[in-house]
């Protein structure tokens, strides 16, 4: 499958929630490059809020599908590691993910399903000694090393039909409005929802779109943050196709009192 | 222009106000390596305060002159990005920037004008579809994967004359007196000026040389933090050659309860 | 000593207390590739508190010996940097460290004496000129490059016969109990403790296996955070084999209202 010649280094991406600046990433850099001292590994994010399964399938897929093909992801937000809860590999087009099966990979199956899911059984491309706290390190990371170094999927266990699924937040879409949430914020304090372009094809873009947050209102859909006058709260496309909510030149976050969760409603 | 060739992979860095972690980052280091997968990415900084063009330039001021020659710079502090502001390439020596044209290079200009500024106006090297809120993925992080790859500056654009420049904090020079400002505080707390050791070649390193910090004051100037006493209030000459106000063992920010902007004087 | 041929590159690990996003710690970065282009660089944490050497001891024991060997490691936690401090070369196996001789090499020197100890005396191998107040950029950050680029530990200065260590806390055993201390908390707030599963070898694991930390007491070391309910004080052996109290699901720091140097107890 991989085509590693010249001089092109495998990628290899982590995805966390040990905090930046954690020695347990840097545990897992370590086994990585022991493994395959040619992997070239890209931080995605260790900043994913503790055990937040959910905010760590939105980021794998905002960042991940932006990667070369053939890179490797590995992501572990893992409150369940060493209970019954499975590790898979799955592909989607040619990415290919090593997370927990706990829904960590949702948020890119909701686009499609994967070309292949295969659940991680097979010890001898584990560490030695295994610790019941820290299957990233001792599974994760040299599973992932190894399949950067060549080595076939297909040798990490057996096929298994579906991935564990996240209740995802729904848009509910009928004549003249929809309905969605605030799925994330950025450090800006931008409100990114789950509502995008494509649901919002029947909503002029004028004045007469009116949008509301919680129990904020903002009228119209603009292209970029600067199309307002400071301090002004303006709803536009993000740079993920989705419906966001920003004050200008401040945080929607802070200054709306609002966060994950909060219904945002767009009605013509 | 670049002799990328043997083992050594070409540098490409970045500085943006996204936030540590933030999916963006994620996203443009994708970008990059999917154009060429040779490039060595390698983080500024993602922690400058949200929209703060002027802590970016003197981030990029203070940190990028010490890469080797052919570094291509991206730096995306850019609360203008879909509106009319221009983006630029501009060479400072054998250093390579790509930046949107709003100040955000000042620090680096003030040392001496570039060599060389190309306005980024040519879309064949952008991506193919671009967002309104995301230039740093799609204009900036290609743009500097394909420098990286060996295509000319002058590909990208027309030749500009002259970058926006920001109103700069000044420094005021009168016999026996010098009147500046905290410019920068470190993760120390330690306060940074834009008073440089050259303008005080006149002054007398001993203790008749009064430093005066918002209403905070300090004798003599020294040479290591370790030159007094724990809890003491110490001014030196830092690391980049700025005189520096520091609490020894704790944090001047906190203590004096000061930041940037806060006036500092020195008397002799 | 090295052995770098092929494709791969020589590994630099950077640990200090600079805080994420620090413009110094880019500075070294430009520094060190600037001597040696192919340098891998990798960050372990620049988190660590500010000054805290105990802490980042703790960090380069945890994180740096999963590395490949011939890593050369880099440490500046230095609140001493100008004055009369030792800079210090040691080799721990076949792992290299480079740092200020101020105890941050304490955590490894505990698991067995250093191979081979050089003060970092030889100005040659240093920038040409050296700021008082930051010898990670002119003297570590070179002397690491250089080191990566084939150069002997033994030009670097003479050899010593000892590092300077820091005064650890203690665990104190007795027959039917041990006591020890809370020496790390990590990004989940986790509890680490210094008393290790071997030093618990005579304990049973059962529920008769009183854990006390602080006034808070919890019954039997088990394996998994999942092998209690959510909200419950749990003690298990976590993946550096010391003793490790959680709150499943939430943060034992917050609600506990504990840190490093809270007394803990196992008794049986």
């Amino acid at each position: 499958m991989w085509s590693w010649h010249g001089l092109t280094s495998p990628i290899i991406t982590l995805t966390t929630d040990f905090g930046v600046g954690s020695p347990y990433v840097a545990a897992m850099k370590g086994v990585i490059l022991a493994i395959n001292p040619d992997a070239n590994i890209v931080d995605i994010s260790h900043a994913v809020p503790p055990q937040d399964i959910l905010a760590g399938a939105h980021m794998l897929a905002v960042a991940t599908p932006w990667f070369p093909p053939d890179t490797v992801h590995v992501a572990v937000i893992d409150p369940g590691v060493g209970t019954a809860r499975g590790i898979v590999y799955a592909q989607f087009g040619r990415q290919h993910y090593v997370a927990p099966d706990n829904g960590l990979l949702s948020g890119l199956a909701r686009r499609g399903p994967p070309d292949r899911i295969i659940a991680i059984t097979r010890r001898e491309h584990w560490a030695p000694v295994v610790s019941a706290t820290f299957h990233g390190r001792d599974i994760m990371a040299p599973v992932a090393a190894r399949l950067s170094s060549g080595l076939s999927p297909d040798a990490l266990g057996t096929p298994q039909a579906a991935l564990v699924e996240l209740v995802w937040p729904e848009v509910r879409i009928v004549p003249g409005k929809v309905q969605g949430s605030v799925t994330a914020v950025d450090s800006f304090g931008n409100l990114i929802t789950n509502i995008t372009q494509e649901m919002l094809t029947a909503a002029p873009r004028g004045e007469q779109t009116l949008i509301t947050c919680d129990e904020h209102q903002t009228q119209g859909i603009f292209t970029a943050y600067g199309d307002q006058p400071e301090m002004t709260l303006l709803a536009l496309f993000g740079s993920s196709g989705h419906l966001e909510l920003a004050i200008v030149g401040d945080s929607a976050k802070m200054m709306l009192g609002v966060g994950v969760g909060t219904p945002v409603e767009v009605k013509w």
